[in-house]
């Protein structure tokens, strides 16, 4: 007996000197990154308070952290995190990780390499991981991608007692807000860092701002309005067809496309077509709506160029996420397998655009 | 108001004429595939009453239905499911679709095609789903792939009230035992067809019975007596480096095999070495034990063959789930990204084993 609880004071002292031999970094040192607005905007993507007139349902999922993410240089061994979310609920077609959890890259020679994950929670909003240990006491620059689908309230790192640690800013030559769905927005990407529009932003070296509004892409003049208000632009992505009517297509895009012109004259716009939805295979209705989306789509571009609107480009769906089926999780929502096509083929059309 | 209740009697009359229009297929009309053993197992791949003395938490897993399947012909234009698992809780690196939810194809000219899946409920252990709706009414047959971490304990199928249902049996060639680690069971797959046995399966038509135990692939002498008690096997897999620790694999393969060839003197065995765990990226510790596990394994392989042993073979880790490590939703569980790399290996060296 004596024995074990001189084992049981020596573990506490071990898991005592465990917690004194770190140092606390609190978010407020870190600029937060991959948003249009520089405002006190907590973790929030947009000023939800600013534009009062978007549709509430968007408001609340610009208040989601898709897309947000920090740089910083550290020779630590270790690195963990403690963070709050909004909520703590989950989806059925996504993992925990994408939607509540973070994601963490190294900076090597030839680009930044995956490093590890924060776990959430599976019933808390407050959740506390190690990301990764037993590192090499090396300066490294980590990335750090934020929950995709929640509100991310706090968060603070936890790195060795006597480890350096240098916040730092990533520069980019290039500017590109994707406007879309779900898809945009990160379902069903297994983590924060494979979202297409975080994945398409590794890999070119750009400024890829996410505004994906799950279910609510649904071009509202004010969304066009809010968006016009982001300065230096180089590029506009819309892949909100999927959560457009056929009807809302028909009656929305040539206004929004029009709205955008008033601040943006001469950015290219990158007009996308929905994804061929999988649960289309066999449900007749589905397919007719996405193929009607797509046709109506596809006569407001050219109504656009008739107009004489000039840098719209057009990309359709075939191919985007693959041919044999299997890109996505529940027929609509795309999966890492999804994603990866529909990288290599907008990743290109972007990549043309960008340097003409 | 009038108006109101008049359509709130018309919205019951309509919902009820939905219910009463409607088959109920019991689950005791299909034959359940993809396992070894077919005595009365309810949906449990092993008959954990009858291998006693299997570890307890290796008996736990087998009763999850990983890899189980029916099939069956319809003309209904709807299918639905109402199901029941043995508990609702859920992981933060996979989705509940896979964990907990089916998995619906449709045989076509090419092979079978994805048509939907059963998205479970996220707390209760009782889910109710439509698969696919809005289907022609032709008739199709039907691959619905089971839950992969749970045990099912019932289901019953709801098709038209006029709909044909013939259940139907798959014939298969070729037997392939998968024993392994939570790899093989299916994490971290967005949903139960993707799990990489079943990808295989449906590939090369073959009869791949999932044996995977996640956590939990241990070689113990009592599993080798188990899959020794299995007739006609083409193909042993043995996929659980991942979950010994080094000394575990060279302590216990060579014992693993010569067990197994007590049963199958002649049946080729492909020893396949642990993934790379992305994980290892930066974790040194992680790095080092991948490194012994994969090191002490091929050291017994060789042993083995130094032996006599014959109709064995190799395979490495090298490219398994790619080279730019985003193959992965934790640095450990592939994603469907990492099973489609792991397959386009795997799957060849298979059919190379199969056509000697």
């Amino acid at each position: 007996m004596r024995t074990k609880y001189l084992l049981i004071i020596v573990g506490l002292l071990s898991s005592l000197s465990d917690i004194r031999a770190q140092q606390v970094i609190p978010s407020s040192k870190l600029t937060v990154q991959g948003r249009a607005f520089t405002e006190n905007l907590g973790f929030h993507r947009v000023d939800t308070t600013k534009y009062k007139s978007l549709p509430s349902a968007v408001k609340k999922l610009f208040t989601h952290s898709a897309g947000l993410f920090v740089t910083f240089r550290t020779n630590s061994t270790k690195l963990s995190i403690d963070w709050e979310t909004g909520d703590a609920a989950l989806a059925n077609n996504s993992t925990p990780i994408m939607s509540r959890g973070f994601d963490a890259y190294v900076k090597e020679s030839d680009g930044w390499r995956f490093a590890g994950v924060a776990r959430p929670h599976l019933k808390n909003v407050e959740s506390s991981f190690t990301i990764v240990e037993n590192m090499e006491k090396t300066e490294k620059e980590f990335l750090l991608y934020f929950p995709l689908y929640k509100e991310l309230r706090s968060f603070q790192l936890h790195i060795d007692e006597h480890a350096t640690f240098f916040p730092t800013v990533q520069q980019f030559d290039k500017k590109i807000i994707v406007y879309g769905s779900s898809i945009v927005h990160g379902a069903s990407a297994s983590r924060p860092g494979l979202a297409y529009p975080a994945k398409i932003a590794r890999s070119i070296h750009a400024d890829v701002i996410n505004m994906g509004v799950s279910g609510n892409a649904k071009m509202e003049l004010e969304v066009a309005q809010m968006i016009n208000d982001i300065q230096d632009v180089d590029l506009i992505v819309l892949d909100c067809v999927p959560n457009c009517s056929p009807q809302q297509v028909t009656e929305r895009t040539f206004a929004f496309v029009q709205e955008l012109r008033k601040a943006h004259p001469n950015t290219p716009i990158l007009l996308m077509e929905s994804i061929i939805r999988q649960i289309g295979n066999y449900n007749l209705e589905w397919k007719k709506k996405r193929h009607e989306q797509n046709i109506n789509f596809k006569a407001e571009y050219e109504r656009l160029l008739a107009a004489g609107y000039k840098n719209l480009f057009y990309l359709p769906a075939d191919h985007l996420i693959g041919d044999d089926y299997e890109g996505t999780v529940d027929g609509t929502h795309p999966t890492d397998v999804g994603f990866e096509r529909m990288v290599k083929i907008i990743q290109p059309e972007i990549e043309k655009i960008l340097q003409r």
